[in-house]
């Protein structure tokens, strides 16, 4: 497995773009302050909270350790202060949100695979943490959910979570395989940047 | 109880039909591939996942056979190669649609039953095990819930478990109580086909 | 802790309250009779549902005792044949309301913690149970949830969580706290409505 260091690293990073994301779009839709954390919140936690009750893994995973709270709340004051230089950095979050993304998927299906199901429904989890943090958001914001309009961000993971699968029958390291499956999510992505399949940021 | 190949017979062709009903939808609201299948997931399985999340009995039972959800899969080409030829078997989709939410109402009510919960609370549940489908699926697709406006399918299915409650008192068998339970529900919609008490297709 | 008589009238109070605010939600929609009384379930009970299915226990804390479902389902007729009746007595029931939202909010608290979680969590808890039944609510209605929009009310409900938890450091009883935080989010609608900070009735 990849080491716990990195992945820490990736996943508060990813949950931090995901939160961004949902504060954009409170602050756009002119939530008042409590809507935008409510929509932080479900942005950055809601795929791997459906997947935990899902699963049946409660309390779901974000309320063991109050370091995703607290990331998903420094969001707000990040967006409202900085809201132009983060338009600037619109690659290094294009970055992380691709990298957050992979990584999900790959932690929904391995999540998956321990709590004994099915290959194939493993991979739908995997999905399901990657994606539905938008649905919902987009739900709550009343809005049809994007990804069912853009669905190359679906794909993408669909595609890595079904590669990591493979691999797994494999001979080869867990961490080599969670490598391999997170670039497949992150090449499918660029790819579709680059031949404009799909719309860069916010595409959750 | 009825013979499990029956109930299975009914429980598959109902998700079937379920799942026809969710890629219909996407497929009216232009959504891509990814949100039909999304949306035909929610509508077969919404309403059983969340009766098995609110009575704790997880992982949710859709995810401990993949045969639901390859059949599941399986309406989205269907849907979209077949789509003239379905709307000349209406017919027989309501009646596994009737039979389904039959079937769907009284299994959730034996469930529910099981696992120690008051009459009256499995009854909810039986009724939330046919009817929430539906609901989730027109929530993600930005709509009020067709169930609310369109009443009569839910009060099927609520008198098919109040029926199933009451003759679980008396002393016939578990088959036979089922039998009639299933037959109340498929009687309440052909009688409000018949008097237009409500729209015969897709009333979910 | 508080007199086991006083919060069961508090807690069976403040449910009806919620429910009668899903009811007259779905009179307004002109959503059908079952319609409105999943409206009235869900504002009744979806905060401190969600609550019980993210920290895992269940079945949901409703499901244990039938008086809930038997309050809820009686706001339908009260609210259909004594509309006018109950325009008379607002007042009233914004007291229950403030009243009800105060007790679900330290009654999340305190459970939260004794599951063991973060106190952080568990303030957030708290929150959640006293507003997610109003925004479950609005997405059933296909609105943007009110609480979005009129922050006050949640803020009422997360001063008052974190009074009950500062509080809790302190010597003092289990009731003497209970009452403080209650009195805590009293106040702050009280006077949001002294100062139009928010409106009086239904903004849940």
């Amino acid at each position: 497995m990849l080491d716990w260091n990195l992945i820490n690293f990736i996943d508060i990073s990813g949950t931090f773009v995901f939160a961004v994301s949902g504060v954009m779009v409170g602050i756009k839709k002119q939530f008042d302050f409590f809507g935008v954390i409510i929509l932080a919140f479900v942005t950055a936690i809601g795929g791997g909270t459906l997947r935990d009750i899902l699963i049946g893994s409660t309390p779901v995973s974000w309320m063991k350790n109050e370091i995703y709270g607290l990331v998903i709340l420094s969001a707000v004051p990040v967006c409202y202060f900085f809201s132009a230089q983060l338009r600037k950095v619109r690659r290094t979050f294009f970055l992380f949100d691709t990298v957050g993304i992979g990584l999900f998927t790959v932690l929904g299906v391995e999540k998956s695979l321990d709590f004994g199901l099915h290959p194939l429904i493993a991979v739908m989890m995997g999905v399901v943490s990657a994606v539905f943090g938008g649905i919902l958001r987009d739900v709550l914001s009343n809005d049809v959910p994007l990804v069912f309009r853009k669905e190359v961000y679906a794909f993408a993971c669909l595609a890595g979570a079904l590669a990591y699968l493979g691999l797994s029958y494999l001979p080869i390291s867990t961490v080599l395989n969670e490598i391999i499956a997170i670039s497949v999510v992150i090449s499918i992505r660029l790819l579709s940047l680059w031949y404009k399949w799909s719309i860069p940021f916010n595409p959750r």
